[in-house]
């Protein structure tokens, strides 16, 4: 069970199956009503992938291109504040300090990506810390952290748990294939400053999620600081 | 040819298919060079409702549906602005005043919705009047006001030109289907009480646009205020 | 007695009359204190005429004229949250979303109007499916919604209970004078599609707003959603 | 003539008078034409008086009192603004940075009050200085500084020039009465350190104003640095 | 001990000393967990003085070297938010609207100066105005008002209790040398007409700020509307 | 001579050193009435790294001591800002969009940080590329990249031209001492991903600067992209 508050980074890709989005938003509802006390944030998935490659096709920069991701990214957190609305802060911070702000009423706080060149688990790691949360819940589309991309690497073995600092550098070595959108060096690095430890779990079904925050059980991998 | 700036009102459809995207920017760019002078409002598109069908689902509020479709529109607009960088005001206003604050740098300003309960074709004209401008140009998914739905009934008669006040009545009348998403009653009493000319012309081919705009051919329907 | 909270609409004509509005300053303080909530919603009153009324003779569009009025009535907000600044929020909200921040804070919230083109009412009618309220208590500078002006007209009939849907069709066929400057059609619609009572009580007397909060009595329309 | 941009402050009294207000308006728009630059400060006038009184009455502090003579001196300056719509800054700043912002479009820029405790004397000086600005034409309900109130002390003497030191030191001696009104010690010792030379005119005819500026005549007091 | 919400105003001089500046912080907190409710307001010090001094010799206008000094007592403000996080407003208000927002969330707030030609001592008075407040402790860096300045005149002598508007009579006869930096007269005109009393005491040791708040004793001035 | 506009990341130390940082505002002066259009970035220097040693002591979380690092280096912007107030914009924006509204009225702006977990060389390469920029001048306060810390070691060799692909290599394999301050892997990777060059040189003399952009001589290191 998680004690005191944390950050719970929800992968875009809940956002492109609405039976998954609208049974995250349930438990995240009924958790919430337990008193778990969270900050969610929310990734871009499928449809940042599109509007950015419409973008690039039309020579768009990357930075632009980053604008638009975190602008599907914030509209993912307003639907998902929207269904939440008896809870939820319905307007969606930008920053850390609109993050404070909202937070600083006592309802749910929902962001998507702040500014260019932050991935969504960089925010996501930022806003723990400087809110002071120590958990950051990693709610991937994948279940845990390998050594190797196992969709194509049949002996990729899976990591229980591992310390930032040596997920750094196995990310730096290059040997870990298709972690790239899950974690990246900036996010570990602040991880690893701010004392905070990371659990990464599957969002494929929603009962990882509630199983995870209740009970403990269901990690994939448990990165520490 | 048009006389003074004016608000395009770009239909959300546009944005559905991205050669047609591409073309308009490309249109909207070549305008901007030759001196016309633009606000662009951009609509929400299949995507807009597909997020809004999901919120209902979720038994989110009217008020709060049309705060994502707006969001929408506003990612849009985005797309839009960055792939016309070279020219364009970067950052989306969000309302009239900010709407002002970005025309007075001398860019191309794009926008999307506003708030909740209003249409993007009300906020084309609200758009229009605040700055002083005297049209509005309604790109829109279909070709002209008809005096009923051509998709529908075979009988449907195209309209050349109407008055806002007339058209207003026919509206209220409710024997005009399917022009509903185009106009609604209250974008035609701003046009009136304006003093805004409405021209309506169809997006199916950007040239449509520029014909219009340096030639003054191919217009649908001419609303005089 | 009122169930939830509630969006109080105050007519500007309250601000136009000193001992008027300071007795219904001490029944809205009297109400909060025994534990109804609401955000309060003022109109610009004569003050606003006079000013639109210059500037109108000016020359100024339409627009502008919109912005002067809701200058005016954020400045009768900015006075009644002045007086009851033992419970009020201070700072005046221009639109939904920095209203659900004043709320979020527990404060009595006033507002005035929000963008050109928009009645006080849309704005009391908006605010209350944004924030999730079902009644509008309507207290106006008549008594009641009529089948026709009753200052004109002598056969003029009060009015007990109706429809949105029915009043709307009632102000389309123009049938009812006077009554413009009460509710309007886009107000009634956002009254239909948010399942919002609006109840119409008169404002010559701040007992008829003490009396209808506490128990009910002194409606003068019922308008169902 | 005045060479270089200026700050005009125009006593709220012209705001009691439409003529006047009117008049005024296209004198500041004439003289813009003409290559005249400025930033216009509005004050309150008798509206902010009633207000302030009906306030006052329900025991309301002074700051808050403060506060609702600024929103009264900004509503004040949207109607100049909305008047002058061709060439202003259609958003009234409310602070230093704001008017900055404003002024840096190249645009006619109007100002009310900024803060509780400032008069609006103080923020014609705070701007004139901030900007660069080296000279503040006050247009005042009276045609000079007096050594007496002239409306009540018929030995009262006209001032035609004097340091901002000595006035300031006249003000504490409170010999000088009634000009309280028109220049506080905190203005004048912000000229003093900003080197900026204040022109004291009476408003009571627009052609006061336009004369000054173009010829230097019609001047009542020279306040120099 | 005082009974109600207080301003605290800090004097600079404490963020010239780590020591002085964390024993403060410690205070603070602890007169925080046992309930007594301050907005505290820091000076910018000897920081504020050499930054200004710079920009002085470079030919910097007053206007932007108070924006400077302004920027500097901010930065303190947020060094001592940042110590005081557990229970501080993270982001600093830059004005009253801002102050108030912040103050409405039940945090410590802390700010620096607001505009411009204000000293932090009239920014902690207009602060306890508006938010209602009827008590600043003038925590400053010198124990007492004196007759005139101590370190230099050895006949001067410590006022134990004085009027603000006595005071500012005594300000204005310029006998009282080294207070101006304490005390201005708009700062004590606002104490006036505000009913608020003020109450010097010295923060050369943390411990006075301590046993004041608690028992009321160590005050070195009183200072009485 | 450097073609098209260009961010001039300049550190900190300038700021330690009166003289240094007067040399290097009246540079900037000379080379934008020449016409050469740039942003400028600015560190914290020595004083940022004396706030957040304070901070640390007392335990503040790592994002907060670099909110703290941020507001010294917006500090310092802000200085700098005013000291060349004829030409800059005088208020320092936060963010990117901030950022872009200031670029877009024609005059010279100044920045700092924007958010924690950034380097302000990161802060200088997004907004290049942001604004469409080619080029940042990273005026160091070491004259050069090289191979490792030449004050340590008497074998480090000046690499006159390296790509930023080789250099993150060469960061990564931690091999190069005493770099980490001046150029860190994140800001590297969008100067590849955005095309843009940096030039190195040393900001020890303000001679180097503008024989630069002038002249195109006194590169350090060029870093390609």
């Amino acid at each position: 069970m998680l004690k005191g508050p944390f950050v719970l980074k929800m992968s875009g890709h809940v956002f492109d199956n609405e039976e998954l989005l609208l049974n995250h938003a349930r438990i995240i509802r009924d958790l919430w009503v337990e008193g778990y006390r969270m900050v969610v944030v929310t990734g871009g998935g499928s449809l940042a992938r599109h509007y950015i490659g419409v973008a690039r096709r039309a020579g768009v920069n990357e930075s632009l291109l980053d604008t638009i991701g975190i602008a599907v990214s914030r509209l993912n957190a307003l639907l998902l504040a929207s269904i939440l609305s008896d809870i939820s802060y319905l307007v969606i911070p930008g920053n850390l300090e609109d993050t404070f702000k909202a937070w600083s009423t006592g309802r749910l706080v929902i962001i998507g990506g702040f500014q260019p060149g932050q991935s969504t688990a960089t925010v996501a790691l930022l806003t723990a810390e400087y809110l002071g949360f120590k958990y950051v819940v990693d709610c991937a589309n994948i279940d845990a952290v390998y050594t190797s991309d196992p969709r194509i690497d049949p002996s990729a073995r899976r990591i229980e748990r591992i310390s930032a600092g040596e997920l750094m550098d196995m990310l730096r070595s290059r040997t870990i294939a298709g972690t790239y959108d899950l974690l990246d060096p900036w996010a570990l690095s602040i991880a690893r400053r701010g004392g905070i430890t990371i659990y990464v779990i599957s969002c494929s079904s929603p009962n990882n999620l509630v199983n995870f925050v209740r009970g403990g059980s269901g990690v994939g991998t448990i990165i520490t600081p």
